[in-house]
């Protein structure tokens, strides 16, 4: 979990700058067995991609090869590696401000821990770091369908927009989601978060908001306290994912002002098994899913990178100067980020059903 | 990081349920040289505890016993072994409803997951656990002590009452936040949370709140991207604390209703340094410090034993049935929360500080 | 895996000084409803300790006491914490040599690391702390005969007597090493390795010798290459033991001297499974076990501690010096090392079955 | 450290199929600043490359490819990305017998892991693996270097013939052992080993050996007792390599058979500051170094790829077959396993050196 790996049994490495070669990731852990291939990533990667007049205009073609690992259609047990070539790259905007600190971005704090910092497109510390992630996710998926247990998500809240999926079954929320630029579920609040969207741009600004991940269907049991609980476990993941600011799960934050008799969930017999009647706890008692759905919300700051003139510092003259920031930058995050923290909490709970022995090292056997 | 050990080069292994003979820990990682004796952990014991009208009456005198590693009031740099017996253990009121399942608690998941569970108390699922966390936590904060960096806690919010500690300096929160059982520096609002406590209790319910914690002059540098950035770690620490069902950083969720141009943090030059001119980010950009304050908070859920009759499972019967717990419990448990939550804190600062080259391995050279 | 943490599904942490209060440690991940009493764990550290004139009159009554993780006799999936007092301990002799590094000891390294050490009796570095791992082995060995798989040792050499247990089943092997002193099934080479070890010690000296341990019964599949393969983890495991200082698996260091044709075992078919005609391989290809006995020898140093005149360095003057040891200590440690080695083996081979999925997380369901 | 990840704080995961599309690794915590070219790696990627009269005729041209880390010449202090694409491959001798085990390879046990196993060259479990071991290495090379610590190796014995180095210093064994196809620094010694090697492959046959691993010029301290030792930590990555079937430090397996008193080294007062007056230990006491060169061995089998016909079984039909192994292969595999063995020495010094405190961050500051 140090540094640039991330997982216990299913363990991803991710490496790769935004204006080098390339951006990839190594998957180790992965059971024998799982039909694999390049359209199975391609299909995720494709919804992280850029495009329309939401995103950045960069034209990330991201065509990914996978390297190892998968043998006739078929995983080996042995590390998947992938890679995405960085093509339509342009350092120039960034040559000219080289020696200057982007407010809300990591290059004043890279520089104060590696004292160097690739200046070309935030280098590391880029969010096309997570094209690895995606891609390290698609697979997390592919296991995690044949157990019957799906993770999604969508757009909650952007710009003080909020929308409610109280009422929708899960196939409505993926549907309707992934009908709109900004993957909210509620087509008329999806407008109108649009709307704000694009009026922040037009100001040079830019917006954030709020995604809701759930996982469907999984089993009880994951989560190994009392320090990898299953709810820190994927705190974690979330909140490494580049601009989220907040994580809660469940009723979250909301919590603070209820009552113990409102937020205990009741347990009940439903079709002969021990279920929930509500889920308050977002699926998560003690660090240990129950078995009811895992809910998990993500606050998601800004785009950092704004056309309006901030303040800032030259670290090469040491003065105060004003930064105008021009390269490509999506002016709210929240819909690409989506796919990403989907694929994030698809690693942690296909992590946990391994460490549970609820996944083969083969599906041969 | 699995299961019951925490940290990477600082690690914490705990051990023990509530009401078995011991609760304790490890500390592996510590480095050599430094003073230490029981009063250094018990200091931080006592500040746990329970007692006064808010909190369970059962009296537990918590007394640390350090078993290994320190030699001439020194530490080794070998494992230090701390044991706290328990007493005034009463498993009685336990034994009535051991086939019924807690509603808020983990009794149904440690059954799903192990086919078992030490119903006494809660077995290790009691937050009796975090002792274990205190005691290590008193550990790195003396580390911490030697760099001049100061981790802190108050109590933000109480069933809907809020304070506000901006124009409070460190000294006069955390001097304040001790004098009042909820801990809470605004001495006004602590009566209205007090009041609010004891009528939940009144009423056989409980009540949740927001605890907030502090990291005073952190050096910047600290984290390690792209996974175990500074704000997943401390997500993670938080989360993994009993009760807690949300973490936010810095601004937190506020940043999904802000503009870039809002909670960007401009650069400045202060004192012939590099710092910010304000904390939207809580200290941390790109997950790593920033050199500035680190803000972290975490939404705690009121206490789930309410005395209030409940809907349950029984699992011995399968039968739906009303529990009533009599137990002894605290009617809030944000107040006790608070030094649990600076001990995760200080286990990753000074886990990031050792990473980072910043603490010795040996205070002798 | 690091400091004083082994394993990584089944993990051990040990703790605790030579002339300290206590030594001990905890196990987690052991699987929950496993049968577990303090005498399953007595009977293998009276196995370890040490009596009658082969080895240090140090009388260690060794009585371990379970702190946690069992309850009514079975596991509960959580930390099994336990303890030995210390009791007969004489720093005295210590004392006098205070300032000076005892040659083929780790005073000096430790002092080196740390820039201090308990110089009491050894303190972390004494052989002492192996009763930790004697603990935690003898749970391994509780899992793995739930499966039908038995790891033992016996000694293969001493002071260059070397004996031949071909011939011998591992009963036989098992039953005849324990009837005697060194440790030795060839009861007349026992004869003559008690009277070189008696030889040397009438000169103040110490002899060194070769264990072998063997895994009965292992089923195939084990081991995470390409890093932690089988092979590796165990000589990890084993030269992490004090006093060895080397380790090799099935022919060992023979296989330079042979030719492929020879050292090749051929693969036939036995009782219907594929099976080897030899094992040459001591159970273990491309680091992963194939099912045939798996079988590892150690080469364990002569106990430093001899009371023979012998060159070294007082640190505190920075002279040289000629020191004699007094004390306690074992002439041969050979004998008292094979219940440590098979704790390490067992422990080891506990914790690539739960990799591969071979033991569950709990023997309820 | 497991599965395809090596090292806590220097970690490298490699990946790739013998007859893959590239085989690479993913180096991570390496620190910044270092200074870094392909030419760096490809120096240490030609040493083990095959070639000439007593290495396999398959003709690996190896170039490598930096994908990531690497900014204007010194890496970021991010994960350094290397690859090198598998030419000249020929699957064919190996179709025709992929339903075969080849007796002593991992053909039988990863099938018996994974339920699948890529034929095609020895898939995962080739020796071409090393190639991503080497590239790792060369960086924790570079590393050392700048500390003034060299790892070297060379043949100490091939097929029974042993040579003795005592006389030579380390510039000495290093030029001598690189002049000849053997790398052996007895030149007399080298010609012998050479025929030795020719005479078995004209039998079809293979012969093993004994490769000797010098680390020159290490600090003291390094090592993390009681498991993480310096030694231990050592004999995995020796043991991890392929075809090593046994590892020794220092005196090693002599030990047996020597007393205290012959063993023990000595301490004495050189240049001002305590050393050993022998080097019995190979540099290491107690699992920490002492300052003298660490010595470590490892007893290399005899190819298991032999043209000699031998019994095996065909997994498809459960028959015992005859197995003839066309193919390419070195009929000795020591020369070529030094660089790999100087590789993971490497590896292991550098990551305790870095655990110790002596290797910053970045080489900035």
């Amino acid at each position: 979990m140090i540094g640039n790996t991330f997982g216990y049994l299913f363990r991803v490495t991710t490496w790769g700058e935004s204006h080098g070669k390339a951006v990839g990731c190594v998957v180790d852990g992965c059971p024998a067995g799982l039909e694999l291939s390049e359209d199975d990533i391609q299909k995720e990667l494709d919804r992280r991609k850029p495009g329309g007049k939401l995103a950045s205009p960069r034209k990330e073609k991201d065509k990914v090869k996978i390297l190892s690992g998968v043998f006739e259609g078929k995983t080996l047990g042995t590390p998947i590696s992938m890679i995405v070539e960085n093509v339509d790259v342009n350092s120039k905007p960034y040559e000219e401000i080289k020696y200057l600190f982007r407010p809300g971005h990591a290059d004043f704090t890279y520089w104060a821990k590696f004292g160097i910092r690739d200046w070309r497109g935030g280098g590391r510390a880029s969010a096309r770091e997570t094209v690895g992630r995606v891609m390290a996710g698609a697979i997390a998926k592919k296991i995690l369908e044949r157990f019957g247990v799906k993770v999604f998500g969508y757009t909650k809240e952007i710009a003080g927009i909020s929308c409610d999926v109280s009422g929708m079954n899960a196939d409505e929320i993926m549907r309707k989601a992934e009908s709109n630029p900004v993957r909210c579920p509620d087509v008329e609040k999806a407008k109108l978060m649009e709307e704000a969207i694009l009026n922040a741009k037009k100001e040079g600004d830019s917006v954030g908001g709020i995604a809701e991940i759930i996982v469907k269907n999984p089993p009880a049991g994951l989560g190994e306290p009392v320090f990898l609980k299953l709810d820190a476990y994927l705190a974690f993941a979330v909140m490494s994912v580049p601009a989220v600011k907040g994580v809660e799960i469940g009723a979250g934050f909301r919590v603070a002002k209820m009552r113990g008799s409102e937020n205990n969930d009741p347990l009940v017999i439903r079709d002969g098994k021990i279920r929930f009647a509500s889920n308050n706890a977002g699926g998560i008692l003690g660090g240990i899913s129950n078995g009811e759905d895992i809910v998990i919300r993500a606050a998601i700051k800004p785009t950092p990178s704004i056309s309006k003139p901030q303040r800032t510092v030259n670290y090469k003259t040491m003065q105060e100067e004003t930064i105008v920031i021009k390269g490509r930058h999506d002016p709210c995050i929240v819909p690409r980020a989506i796919p990403v923290l989907e694929a994030m909490v698809a690693l942690v709970i296909v992590d946990c059903m391994i460490m549970q022995g609820l996944i083969p090292r083969s599906f041969y056997y």
